[in-house]
């Protein structure tokens, strides 16, 4: 039976833009195809210039004469928008086909209206494609990653809480004002993504993103995908009950990471313990800094509740690696050792050799996810 | 490229077995196969006598003139035994290709040093083979289910706490003593193994299976696949922390689910909490459904931590339905209410239409689900 000739192709391309140049035997040994069928996959890739072959280095086993000519990723064949909207900027990036940066630019937003973000959106689009590095003519497709509830497959924004929208249809309209291919995705499953192909979680077959701001989330890779949830949730670890007797939360729970460790949750708790009303995030930042322990104790106990939702990640699903990031941790210095505190108290057994990266995340990767899932849906069409 | 016949058949075996009568045509579909690899791999299933065709009763779209003659299973083909290893107890069973019990015995032990075990094994295979229903001539298999840790791929029981064994190579040494091909598995993943083939969790992507007991476990299955854990640790729900301020765990944790909800702990609370320091498990459940308060108190807070570590499960993976069950849930009506009071508490937004069957488990399901792992080790061969 002849093979359907695009998943083959598919499956080429992903492995040799997330794991580098390949031969033609290492990829068939890798995908569990016949040497004739990469061969095959490959040729339009190459005519096409997004595959070629390097000079020939190795030779495929002893006596076998023939030299391998590995096949690499041609990086500028084609360019990528990704845009990160969040409640008051859009933060916009062009990458190549391996997801690396190659110009970026913000926007300000006065409103949060559907129209308004639509016409920043057309402007910061024009502003990338032509501004230097000449990106235009081979870019087609274009990112949105938005935090909330986002239905990829029609790229419908069932909800999203920061910036009050209810189903809009977002793909239909950044589609008609920018004239680009455009796919959308929740933010935290879009970074995922982009740490999964092209940062820490390439090759893993499981893998987790935690993400600590405002809100808390994560991304969850099983057995090679993205985790869904066939009810519309996962990778809700925010709201996983750690605290029996902790502070009630706005989702109706109790003792949520969230309702502990949330940006929100951080301000309100350090302006009680202190007694000062006025307090803001960056002002409970600069007084634990300063060595106040009634504010350092609030941001103890928040690491100490996202080391323990992170534990109840890998005692159920055992990734090979979490990564922990987000806007929240630019308090970084004050989270890290709780984190790891409560992760490796409530971590079981082997569970608790699962590496921990604890790091902060510039804006900018944000965007970069974004252009990512649309690399990843070029490659899949 | 010629397909690999093993794989092919795998598939059309698998199917026909977990979803019943499927024409050749629906399994084409479904398997994304053309019609020509299915005919080719059900052939020799034919031949074997595994597979029949039923009488032709359905046409295959307008004017195809060609009736299509579902596939069928033969579940008396082959039989295959599993055996449930406990501290105190051997329980077996026979199960057919479709993994209903056709036998089943028991036999208590004397003590837990491998040898006994080995030597009371053999004699329950032959009560089993020699008894009734003549199941010796068709039985080559036998599953085998233990608690702890067990590696499926080797054989080894690395550690069972509640028999005290270490790095037991229990695949081999029963292969020895019966003369079966043997497959070892954890007793959890076992049961999940039965419930994902042949009970509630069949066609689901995603599903997990909760046990409460001594210990509390989970079986998660995500993207099709029984979760591992890359380090070995996967559906340890048992030691989620729930309760930050909650009573100290065997496992280094702090309020984990087990420590406020496995038996052990249940006994302990309900005597501090009523003052008699003699109370059994018995004893403690009469109590509360004889109504006091304090001794149904105990019972409330375990199923309230129970529901909170399945919420945990809902928000992170959101499978598609969970089952609940084990030997602690003969108590059942004193945990269930609060089950789902905690499970609905925490489980976030959509994660919360998740269905729960939350039911007892007769102890023989255990051993089926060790005669499934065998039934799925053969497909696989
Ligand atoms: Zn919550
Ligand atoms: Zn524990």
């Amino acid at each position: 039976m002849p093979e359907p000739a695009a998943p083959a192709m598919t499956a080429v391309l992903t492995a040799v833009l997330t794991e580098g140049p390949l031969s033609r035997v290492g990829l068939a040994r890798r995908l569990g195809l016949s040497q004739a069928a990469v061969t095959k996959a490959a040729r339009p890739l190459i005519d096409l210039g997004y595959l070629e072959e390097l000079a020939a280095t190795e030779r495929t086993g002893p006596g076998a004469g023939r030299p391998a000519s590995p096949l690499s990723i041609r990086p500028d064949r084609e360019f990528f928008l990704g845009v990160k909207i969040t409640a008051d900027e859009l933060i916009g990036v062009v990458c190549d086909l391996t997801s690396r940066v190659r110009a970026s630019a913000h926007r300000p937003l006065a409103g949060r209206d559907v129209d308004h973000v639509l016409a920043e959106l057309g402007r910061l689009v024009g502003d990338l494609l032509d501004g230097p590095g000449d990106h235009r003519a081979r870019t087609r497709r274009l990112g949105l990653a938005i935090s909330g509830d986002v239905d990829r497959a029609t790229g419908l924004v069932r909800y999203s809480p920061f910036l009050h929208w209810h189903d809009v249809p977002l793909r239909e309209l950044a589609e008609q004002t920018t004239g680009l291919t455009v796919v959308v995705e929740n933010d935290v499953k879009a970074l995922t993504t982009a740490e999964h192909w092209f940062g820490e979680g390439v090759g893993a077959e499981s893998f987790a993103l935690v993400t600590v701001g405002t809100g808390i989330g994560c991304g969850l890779v099983v057995n090679g995908r993205l985790v869904a949830g066939v009810h519309g949730v996962a990778g809700e670890i925010g709201h996983i009950g750690v605290d029996a007797g902790g502070p009630a939360c706005h989702c109706g729970g109790r003792g949520c990471v969230e309702a502990i460790a949330g940006t929100d949750a951080i301000v309100e708790r350090a302006r009680q313990r202190t007694g000062r009303p006025e307090l803001t995030l960056d002002g409970a930042v600069a007084l634990a800094r300063s060595g106040d322990p009634r504010a350092a104790a609030v941001f103890a106990e928040a690491g100490d509740a996202i080391g323990c939702g992170i534990a109840a990640v890998a005692n159920l699903v055992g990734p090979a690696r979490i990564v922990v990031s987000g806007e929240g941790l630019a308090a970084y210095d004050l989270f890290e050792p709780s984190i790891r505190t409560g992760f490796e108290r409530q971590a079981f057994g082997a569970a608790a050799t699962c590496p921990l990266s604890i790091r902060p995340l510039p804006f900018e990767e944000w965007a970069r996810g974004a252009a990512t899932v649309g690399i990843q849906s070029f490659v899949a069409s």
